[in-house]
């Protein structure tokens, strides 16, 4: 396999939202088993002005879907966060690794040097060519949101380890 | 800028270790201010079996060292892990990113299919192709614990936004 944009988005993605179904599955059932309320996990948040755990869930999925989607210049589902359950919130993971699968390689050759606008028409427009959206941008972004949720059920007792948070590599 | 092994790597790691350079001056600026001894947020940890913030830091820059370095296949600098105050952590990731502007493009040719070992001689020894060391393995170990540090210090009161942890892109 060599690196090309591709290979550093979807397979990456699809990876890391794999990790997340089963750290949210691993809640759950802590939550099953001490009698704790999902919602106890679901609603966790890390500082006051940091986002809850659904949240972390649906912007992690989003960047995913996002930036794979810009790249392969395919129009992009649109899925509302309207999640308030584990369920949902796998329902969601899925319905973007499905996305993700859809996309086939060739779709992203020349994405390089694709302009992406970032915020168009706010203040904070921004315009990166495709490699620094993914690079500079996506990644960092998308990584943020995943290893954020992670830490909530780390910091709320859920019993994970780092194994769960690599998935399979 | 094409999408390659020293694009994904290099840039990306300095991009992230210059955002916690930020990071750990407003820590330090923070603790100063609110007249709280550095080492309450030097010591800080998520979980009480997850790593305090100078762990986090060590761990980032020794990803960012070690991932870089292998695939350059170059000798890896010996950074000993004896920080104990902001200073000493500032001084890790100046050294950690000397070494990554001594790396020079050219250097990372070849190295998709370089076998990389690790954990050799252990039960977990894996052998990973370059581009899987970079992508499956690096990139998600280097990004968790640069996430991790940020975590920590925004769950203990530090004024930081997601631009400070995005940086320059």
């Amino acid at each position: 396999m060599s690196v090309t944009m591709y290979s550093t988005s979807v397979p990456v993605f699809k990876q890391m939202l794999g990790s997340l179904q089963v750290i949210l599955q691993k809640a759950q059932a802590h939550a099953t088993e001490k009698k704790i309320d999902d919602q106890v996990f679901l609603q966790a948040r890390l500082a006051p002005d940091m986002f809850h755990l659904i949240r972390q869930i649906q912007i992690a999925a989003d960047f995913a879907k996002s930036v794979a989607g810009r790249l392969a210049g395919v129009e992009l589902p649109d899925f509302q966060d309207t999640e308030t359950s584990f369920e949902e919130l796998q329902q969601r993971l899925s319905k973007t690794l499905n996305f993700l699968t859809s996309l086939e390689a060739s779709q992203f050759d020349g994405s390089e040097s694709r302009q992406i606008i970032l915020r168009p028409g706010t203040p904070k427009e921004k315009t990166l060519t495709g490699t620094a959206y993914l690079l500079s941008y996506g990644l960092p972004q998308f990584f943020f949101h995943v290893t954020t949720a992670y830490a909530i059920l780390r910091h709320h007792g859920v019993d994970l380890g780092k194994r769960d948070y690599m998935g399979n590599y």
